[in-house]
């Protein structure tokens, strides 16, 4: 049974992945009823294709969310809830994450906690403060998501170089947290699946990568739309491929 | 062939697992020459029995080394490498850790970010410090270690229960780390291994854990002085078996 979800929260969605998945997402038929798509600075240079995309597709709305601070996240969720009624939160995309230069002998503690902060705390965070709209789609409807949204970076198994502390270590960290989460959730039929969107043509991904964003986000929809309760607590691919710790 | 080493820094060893450690070499035959038992507050109330086993045992040398301030570390290594004079340092063991409690809706960024910093940034900090010193042993001698002393609870494989968030989430970031120093440190024949002491009787571990820490460090050692270069990267538990990342 496919998982028709009518709410979305996508984290970092000004650019990049993020931006792609609510392209998508608000030109799919059926479009869900509710894409929050939120970002740091909704008024920046940065957000230009989001708002456009907000104005011409009414079910997009655009909220503020930093995924480095706590309140900002719990102000977000006070938004989101508003709108939502007495409905639940469907689907979380923890997607907003951030690297940094990262050779041993180079990296500092600070870009190690910065980036610690934002792509693991963050996500973290976001479960917290949405954990009631979340576990309210489960109980009702018997089923929700949250995806963190990983990179091979962060498999120990596929790692097949050195550097890339402040990043790949966080998305180690991100693993982790997503097997705790796993057994967390489900009591209330949520569950959280780690993803590997590939290796994508994107500011972190370079224009080296092999996938161009149309085309993982693509995948990891059908992917997406594909979970079901077997599929928690793992590692998929944009394949659908289930990726090594 | 025996890993023999002449020379071993451990963090964290007033107490647990790390006195354990320093009490076994003191005591083993033979024993290094040099063994540098590092904790954050050398003439604090906790570390009478490392300060005895360092009155009864010329060998071991007592060093400052707060595992969550980077100064300190580098400051232990001046002091270290004072000691050593042109020799290498043979091994590593990174074991100062900390936990907080961990439950998804109770956890606070401050414990997250806390933890984080000692039980990751400290040791990558040890080894951006320490870099000359074991690099230097690894050129001379063809061979040297250091090892990340993770859990079970850092396995995103074996992981079968909620909660832990700072720590388990911590070790699953020290076991990310680990690959990457494998295949930074390896140019200079240094290997990198993260180790599972098993549930062990610590004030970390409680006292319902399963081993006594003086079983632990007996079947820790075997595995260490059995090393080579096959290990490099891998996760291996207490009785030398691979564990699952």
């Amino acid at each position: 049974m496919a998982f028709q979800f009518k709410s979305v929260l996508i984290t970092g969605a000004n650019r990049g992945l993020g931006l792609e998945f609510v392209k998508q997402l608000a030109k799919a038929s059926p479009s869900p009823k509710y894409i929050f798509a939120t970002c740091r600075s909704p008024e920046g240079d940065t957000v230009k294709n989001l708002r456009e995309l907000a104005a011409s597709h009414s079910n997009v709305t655009i909220i503020k969310l930093d995924a480095s601070d706590k309140q900002s996240i719990e102000n977000s969720a006070a938004a989101v809830k508003e709108k939502l009624g007495d409905e639940g939160l469907d689907l979380i995309i923890n997607n907003a994450g951030i690297g940094a230069p990262g050779k041993l002998l180079q990296v500092t503690n600070e870009d190690m906690i910065r980036v610690y902060q934002t792509n693991v705390i963050g996500p973290l965070n976001v479960v917290q403060a949405y954990h009631s709209l979340i576990t309210k789609a489960g109980k009702k409807k018997g089923f929700a998501a949250v995806i963190n949204m990983s990179s091979w970076l962060g498999s120990c198994e596929q790692t097949s170089t050195g550097g890339f502390y402040p990043y790949g270590v966080s998305k180690g960290a991100m693993n982790r947290m997503t097997r705790a989460l796993s057994y967390d959730l489900i009591g209330d039929n949520v569950i959280a699946v780690s993803m590997n969107p590939g290796w994508v043509k994107t500011d972190l991904g370079s224009q080296n990568a092999t996938l161009t964003t149309e085309e993982s986000i693509k995948k990891m929809l059908k992917v997406i739309r594909s979970l079901d309760k077997n599929k928690n607590g793992t590692f998929c691919d944009y394949n659908g491929q289930i990726v090594p710790w």
